[in-house]
Parts: structure tokens; C-alpha cells; sequence
């Protein structure tokens, strides 16, 4: 009975996508921990660019560096 | 001086519902383990279904099969 | 299917009254929000006071001052 | 390679706030623990006054009785 | 950049199946969403049976009827 | 009211590193955004190098290349 929390910047994964995450995870964790996933819980958090640092630096102005 | 963090899929709780569930979580804390109302924090996320799994699956998926 | 993640200091709460508070947080997001018990997960973390700071100071130093 | 999840009430930080928080914090944590900054991830979650309690009420609620 | 958070009762787990599990998240969110690899952060958090509770009974419990 | 949760691995912080760390950012808080320390909330918690992954491998085995 696991449960995942997965924090990503929100920059426009598709549903497709977030549920393709959720099934690999579950599953993930089937095959390594023999968990059950019938009550494993993934829940994933999309966080603004501006509200994310790394380096001391926002996504925001990382962003602006690669272009 | 406990710290609760509440996550629900976001379908529709009402402010009188979040102000109930706060002011119940922290009652139980003071009856259960002695602890302070005063200092007890309490913080409600609201999850979008797409990004909520339970057995592998979306609770959008999930709300679909029971229809 | 909530998720209630619940951090308070260990200082000595009892197996029984950790059971207590999972099984009273069940009950309140049932009665509250119309949540299903059976997929409603708690998980306590219990913290040292050197690690715990409120006001800018440890739990350890706020203990000092209460004797 | 910390990881520091600050939370606080959305009432208008604004990005050059978040981004001087994300730089204080991460220069704390290398002059306090000698944590290298390139590794070290902020991530600030802004939540609505309805959803966070303190004392058993809401900060909704504790922002009328400051009026 | 993602943060994976990833919570399991302590009941064993070995290094080697925690190696497993970090280097799996990190290639899915590789493969899913373009992660760099690089960038992502894994926290595996191991809690005690006795803070552990779904359905409204602790793990501890749990274990017990399957006995 | 801002509550902060920080992870670090677990690597011999000292309760005075720790006391530091939390008066640090509780004053970080109060400058940037002006929060009331008195009701800022930290938990630092300190994880098992085992137990914490960056690019795909645990901290375990990255301080073993250092070597």
C-alpha cells in the first residue's frame, strides 16, 4: 500500500501522459516491492515555474538561459 | 504543535466542509494525544482526478467506470 | 480515497493512540466530505524535537524553557 | 542535495519574492550544512486561505476577526 | 527537475530493490514526460506499521487478520 | 503561518546545525514576505543515504565515485 507523491513543473503534461505515469509507477513497484497495486496511490503535483529553484534559481529564469 | 496535511481529488468541498475537517482534525488531536489546538496546523490540498491514481488508474478513469 | 500525512514530535505516543487518531481521521473525512473508509490512507510521522522549530527554535529548546 | 518544501497562504507573493525566498533558503543550507546549491530544489506551494487551519480555524476565519 | 516522494512500511525493503526503484522512477519520468534524468530528485521514506493506516486500522492490524 | 519541511540526508547534522538552520529560515520568511515567526512551522527530516536518489543512482553510491 504505497503511496507516491510526484512533483513536476506545470508545463503542459497531457492527461495521456499523467496516466501513463500513474500505471508505470504502480507497476514499478508491483515487480520491485511486490506491492499491491490495487492500493497504491500516485498522486502527482504540477507547481508553477516561479514557485520551483534549483541552483538557487527559478525554473523561470533557467528557462529564460536556454533560449 | 502537529502538522496535518489533507489530500482530496478536487470535486467540489465547500468552505463549511474544509473549515469542519480542520476544526475536527485538531479536536482529535487535542483529545487523542494532549496536543495544543493552538499551534496545531492543518493544510488541504484539492487534486485534479487526472492527477490522482489509485490501482494503476486515474480517479477520471475510475469515475468513468461507475457511471 | 484521501491521503492524511500527519507529523507530530515522538515523545511517546502509544501504538494505541496512533490507531486512535488513524481510526478517528477515517471516520471524520466519512462523515465530513462522504470519503470511503476503505481507501482513506494516514500515515504519522513522528519527529525529534531537535529536528521540529516553531518561532524560530527547536522543540528541544521550547522544552528547556517550560521546566 | 536538500530538498525544502515551503507552504504558505496564496495572498500575493509575487515572483521576485519567491525568487529572493528560493536563494535565501538554498544559500542557508550551504553556509549552515555545506549542502552544494546546483543540487538543492525549492518548491513553494501557495495555498487558498480556505484550506488552511490554525487553532482550529480556518485562516479565512482569522482574517476577519483581524479586521 | 521532478521530486519523486515515495512511502512504503518498513518491512524490508534492501538496498538493492531502493536502487531498483530509484533508477525505475527515473527512467519513466525519462521516457514519459522528458525528465532529465540528471535533475531527479527520489525520497523513499520507510514508516513504521503502527503509523500506517488504511480503512481506518493500522498496517499492524492488518497483518494480524492475514494470518 | 508558512510551515517548511526540509530534507537532507542523514549524514551527521548536529542539533546546533539544525537550530541554525531553523532560525535562519524562519527569519528568511519574516523578511522576504513578512510571516510571523512566531507561527512558522519547520521539520527537518533527515534521510538514509540508502534511501535517497539523484540521477537515477542512490546517494550511497555517488559518494562511493567520490572517493
Amino acid at each position: 500500500m504505497p503511496y507516491v507523491n510526484i512533483k513536476i513543473t506545470n508545463e503542459g503534461a497531457t492527461a495521456e501522459q499523467k496516466a501513463t505515469l500513474i500505471e508505470g509507477v504502480t507497476k514499478l513497484l508491483q515487480e520491485t516491492l511486490n506491492k499491491n497495486p490495487a492500493t497504491t496511490v500516485v498522486v502527482i503535483e504540477e507547481v508553477p515555474t516561479d514557485n520551483w529553484g534549483m541552483g538557487g534559481k527559478t525554473v523561470t529564469e533557467w528557462r529564460k538561459t536556454q533560449k
